[in-house]
Order: C-alpha cells, then structure tokens, then sequence
C-alpha cells in the first residue's frame, strides 16, 4: 500500500515526522534491521491503526507492533475491517515460535478478553512464548477494563498499560485520536460528529453571491473525500442540495466505499422531489436519511404525494423535536445513534454548520483554511454573538497539516472529555 | 547563540526542517565533520543570513558558507550589523591558507565588487587561494550586476550563480525572501510593507466589544517582538492608541533596539495630547512619525496650539494626500520612504489593516491563526467586497509555522513582482 498525504489519516503523518526516518520507512513497509523503544513501538502501532480507519467501524482503530526479544522490529498489524481479524492476530501472522520467543507486543488497545466474532486475542497471546505485552489504553468498557491483561498475567506475561514516563513525547492523546469515534460512541452512546468546512483566512465559506468554487485546492478537496471515508454518513442541508446538486458519494481510487447520506432537511424541500438530484443516482435509497420537521414540513406540501412519501421512507426519517422553539440538536444526535450512524461528517452548508457549532453539538472540527480573503461573505459562525473572550469555542488539542498552500485545522471539543 | 521559535525569523526554521539533522547541527553552531552539497550549504547560508535580520537594514542579509576542497565544512558567517563586516569576511574570518586551498564558497548574494563602508569582498575572495564561487543571486542593481563575479573570474576562480537544477529543493524563492526588503525598496524605490494581525479562525480581531485580550497564546505575541525588530517601524492607527495606550516598543531579551513608530492619526487625535500616552515615554521624539490630515486635523483642533505643534514636529509628520475623497496609500508609501523607512510593520487595528489590504498596498502578511472561533466581531475584511473569486486577494508563497497551539501564516502579494 503506498501512502500519500490523502489516503491516509494526516495525525498519522504528523506522529512519524516527530520520529526517526527509520520508523518512516517501517511505516511506509519497509522491512529494516531495527531496534524500537516501546514509544516508537507504540507509534508505529497508532500509525498503523490509522490504517483501518475507512472499514473497522463500528470497531476501533487498533494497531500492534511486535518486537523481538533484543527490540528488534519484528512485525506489525492492524484490524482491517470489521469482522476481520484483529490487529494482534495480523502482527503474528507467519512469525515462527522461534521468532517470539521472549518477544514483546505492543498493541495500541487491551487485548480483548472474550470470543467475539473472532478468538479472544488475549488468550492467543497467552499461549505463545512471548514474554511481555504493553497495551496502549484500557478496554473501554468498564465492566470489561482489566479482563484481557488478567488472562495474560496469569498466563505469566509481563503485562503493562503504556505509561509515558521517560519518554520526550506522551503518546496518550494519540491513542485517544486514533480511537475516538469508538471511544465517544462507547462512553457516551451518542454518534461522534465532525464538522468539516472549506475556508478563506478570513473565515468565509463562500461570496455573499454563494460563489465558493473553489476556496480550496485539489489537494484539500481529495482529502474531503477520505474524511467522508472515515464516517458513517456525510451530512449536508437541503440547500446545499439544490444549489450545487452535489454527488456526495466517497471518490477514491481503490475504495470502494458506499457511505451513507444525512440531509437536514426540515421542510421536505429535497425529500419531495429527491429524484432530480444526482445524489439519488449514486447512493441506495435505504443509504439516504433526511432530518424533517413534520409539521413545517406537511405544511409546506400539503398533499397526499407527500404524505405517502413520508410513510414508504418512514424508516429513513429523523423527525426533528424543538426545544423553546429551536431545533434540538442533542435529540439529532441521539436519533442519528438509535439508526446506527455511529460518525457523521457535517459539511455545510455554513448555516447547518452553524447549527452543531453553535449549539456545541460537534466533537471534532476538520477546517481547510485557504491562504486567501475573501471579504464579505457567508460565514460558519455569523449567528454566534459572544460578550466575553471566556465563552470563544476552542478546539483543543488542534494539529494542522499543509495540502499545498491550503492548511487543514483540526481540533476536538473540549465540551465532551 | 541559542535560537529559540521566537528569536529567529520562522522561514529559517522551516527551511532547516527540510535538511538532515547533520545541517541543523552546522546551523545551531556544533562544529561537526560533514560534507555539504552546494543546495545544502546555501540552505545554510541562508538560515545564517536571517541572524542578521534585525540590523542589517538598510542593507540586505547575506550568508556565507565556506567548504573545503573536499566539500566538507569549514566556516560560515553572516552581515551583522550596519557597517560591519559582510559575510564573506565573517565566515573567512580565521580559516588559514592552507584550509582555503581550493576551497568552495557559497554565499547568498553576489559578492560586492566596490568598496563601500568596507573593502570589496569579491576582490579579498580573488586574493585567496579558493577555487570556486558560488552565490545566490545577483547584484540587483543592474548596473553592477556581474561585477562582482566578474573580478572572480578574472583572478581565475570558478564562479557559479546558483542553479538549482538537480537538487530536490530550489532554493531561489528563499533567496529573494531572505533578502526580501532590501530587494523591494531597491527595484521599486518604495516602503516594505507588512500587515501584521492576531485572529480568531473565524477572521476575527476582536469581539463587537472590541475585547481582544487574548486571541493568541504568549509564544505568539513573543514572536511579535521580533517581527517589529525586523522593521524598522511600526505603524498602528490613532484609535489603538486611545484605545489600548500600547508602548509599541521591542520587548525580547538581548535586543536593545530603539524601533520606529508611526501614527495614523488623520485626525491628530493623538497627536494634539500625545504626552497621555505611554508610547511617548519609550520612544524619542524623533522617532515617533504621524500620518496626518492637514485640512481635517486642523479643522477639529483650531487652535494655535495645534498649529504650533504640527510646526514643530514638522521633519516627522507626514500629510495625507487625498486621491478621489479617498487617502492615497501609494503616497503614504512614497513618503515613508522619503523619510528613510524601508520597512513598517502595520500592527493594527483592523480599520487601519483593511485599509492597505484593501488598496493592495502591502508586500507581506503575517497572520497569527488561534485555533477558537469568536463568532461576531471586528474583521479586517469586512469593508471588502467581492463579487467574483478571481478577485480574491492571494497570499503567495505562503508558509506557515505553530507557535503552540496557535499557527502563524504568511505570503506575499502576487502584486509587487
């Protein structure tokens, strides 16, 4: 597999280039005489993980590095897709008894202690001759947390949680990163949402006339496509539909991807003549959701076509609830959940942006900022009125990586950890 | 000298991000045994000629690398200060005949070829027993270009402009950057400008309050220390004045440079009471200048008071000139060069920043990016009207550069070469 810059996760390339080029060619496949420290370990397991991210949900992304027992780069593996094999199991595949003698595993998870759709890895691990395994953050789950390590000390392993002491750079945040759908899924039992948006330095999306082709470059606009790749379902509003009719589908050579649609759409504007638009053509019916406001929505088309329509596509229909008025974001998220969205990637317009954002409804903001100004223009934010520095939004933990002249800003909520 | 983010211009610290840990080793002063290629030792000469930054104006900064016949290092060196030496003499400096036996030296700009403040470096390189000259780029100045590679060649040396054919890395943006105001005041006659501003990612300089302490993080507003001492003004409107009452001086350790200030005071609102404010007690007289309004300034103060001080400060006031109703930028720049400023850093506030952004009256932005979003606020480009993405304004060449959590973003305008 040959990685570029927009198949594949961009903290996955920030974390190599804090390594040595050696790690690098390990990442990039390379099969080099080397000895790693379990932090260099662990990140190459976190950069493999990373590896999985468009096929494991709703899975986690999970990594695991094997070294010998000199430290010397054995092998290294990740869980592929859901229902494969995990990651432990594809870093030993093929090594001999020989090789993993005295080894140590390091894997970016605890080891799952319970048969699932495939054998406990803490039990497989427990039967080889390794000697020690360094996991990077406990099973979620904590009725769960503990279980696998368990299996593998009384089997006589040297087991370790990844403890950051000693080394320059504290991978914890990384192994929450490379996890954190699934993580917030878990521990919150709601869908993980990213806000994702194209904009000039001065923050706006588009020209006050709407033009917005194209704010940013080819290469930010590939990316796009794998962001779309890592979620559930891409969402947009109604109006993006009927002014640019786009496709929505995930175009990357060599995935083969269906992701599925969300369309916030309160007064069925879409819904009632949805075969005009393209995104019909390219994505299965029952792939298509539609946010609707049932009262506005009836009123607008107050015929027995709609009607119908709203009853055959009843299963594929969000009816939004209003809180004092307004649209209540925590009951979208709760009801993209109970329909299995486990992410779902927000895309605009700026004012279905605005919506999550200003409602602190997001977990993660993807923005490619253009090194250009625009002037007036519409804007993700223009409804947002703060009196104080002290309520700014902030994204924590953010890291920027360049697409040519364009920067990708990335941050999480701090609302939510 | 230790180099820290905020001591060193940003672009020398990305270039070096570019080379092999040996070159950034050479560049933080280690003496080590390393062979150079001629990209990789005018990578260094340049990273040595920004050191120079903040007092070499009004000449250019020059690096200079020195190897030896076998490639290897020998010395570097870089223009100081005003008056001293250049770098060619610098990095000689101490190396003995028998080192310079067939020696290769690389410098950033083309050997000057008369004598000036100090003797013509192109003749004391002909005197030695080099073998080779290579330099970045040409003498400017059309009239001597060549002239200095000329006395180099007829001692018989090898002389090369730089090329960069072959080498992964072209290096000629770097070169005209790292010499960028010397180059622009001598092609064009006119002011270096640069806007210089601290924003939210929204495109926001403060809230509708105009509270803006702080949008950037204290590495940021360090690194805005340095970049006023690589000017040699800074200019502000009249309203931060009343507003913010800054000292508009250069706070950085180790740096005891007396910078100028300009006031765009149209309506002497500042300066009819400028002894209120702080800035008076850091700065002389001499080098406080005001943008004024002859007609309007006079109109609100009319006074004999008003008249007897702009008579007195008459050397550092600068008239407006109006062209079509409107303040004409071109003539600001025209004076401020008149009055032997070849560079002002325009800090603020927005109105005063919009202004030159939107008469394309600027050479270089330099944007501090923090990762929050304010919502409403004031903006540098809310006065902007576009109706057309060609007419978008482009930061060229940009790059950018994180100072923690906060990104610094700069280009340069596509408008001036």
């Amino acid at each position: 597999m040959i990685l570029n810059s927009t198949n594949i996760d961009f903290r996955a390339k920030l974390l190599l280039e804090s390594f040595s080029s050696e790690l690098r060619l390990l990442a990039t496949d390379h099969q080099i005489d080397f000895s790693l420290t379990t932090n260099e370990a662990l990140a190459l397991a976190i950069f493999e993980a990373y590896r999985g991210s468009q096929r494991v949900a709703p899975n986690p992304c999970v990594g695991c590095v094997v070294l010998d027992q000199h430290g010397r780069f054995l092998a290294k593996g990740h869980h592929e897709f859901y229902g494969g094999p995990h990651a432990e199991v594809n870093a030993l595949n093929g090594l001999t008894e020989e090789q993993l003698k005295e080894a140590h595993v390091i894997v970016t998870l605890e080891p799952c202690a319970h048969q699932g759709k495939t054998p406990s890895c803490a039990k497989t691990l427990a039967n080889l001759p390794i000697k020690k395994v360094t996991y990077g953050l406990k099973d979620p789950n904590p009725l769960v947390a503990g279980a696998g390590a368990e299996i593998l000390k009384t089997a006589g392993k040297e087991v370790h949680l990844y403890n950051p002491a000693g080394y320059d750079l504290d991978l914890t945040q990384e192994l929450e990163e490379v996890a954190e759908i699934f993580l917030f899924n878990f521990r919150f039992k709601k869908t993980f949402l990213s806000l994702k948006w194209a904009q000039s330095l001065d923050g706006k999306t588009a020209l006050l006339n709407g033009e917005s082709k194209w704010i940013t470059n080819p290469l930010s606009r590939e990316y796009s496509h794998f962001l779309r790749s890592i979620h559930d379902a891409t969402m947009v509003g109604a109006n993006t539909i009927v002014e640019d009719n786009p496709l929505l589908n995930i175009r990357m050579e060599n995935v083969d991807k269906k992701s599925k649609i969300v369309i916030f759409d309160p007064y069925g504007k879409v819904l009632v003549k949805e075969k005009e638009f393209q995104f019909t053509e390219v994505h299965q019916s029952e792939n298509i959701y539609y946010l609707i406001d049932e009262l506005e929505s009836k009123r607008i088309n107050p015929t027995k076509q709609f009607e119908s329509i709203l009853e055959s596509k009843v299963s594929n229909i969000i009816f939004l609830d209003k809180t004092k008025g307004f649209y209540d974001p925590l009951k979208i998220n709760d009801k993209l959940f109970d329909k299995g969205l486990k992410s779902v990637l927000i895309e605009g317009g700026a004012k279905t942006i605005q919506f999550f954002l200003k409602n602190c409804e997001w977990q993660r903001i993807y923005t490619f900022i253009a090194p250009i100004i625009l002037g007036q223009g519409q804007s993700y934010s223009e409804a947002i009125v703060n009196h104080s520095m002290e309520n700014k939004i902030r994204l924590n933990y953010s890291k920027s990586f360049s697409f040519g002249a364009d920067l990708l800003l990335s941050g999480i909520s701090g609302n939510y950890n």
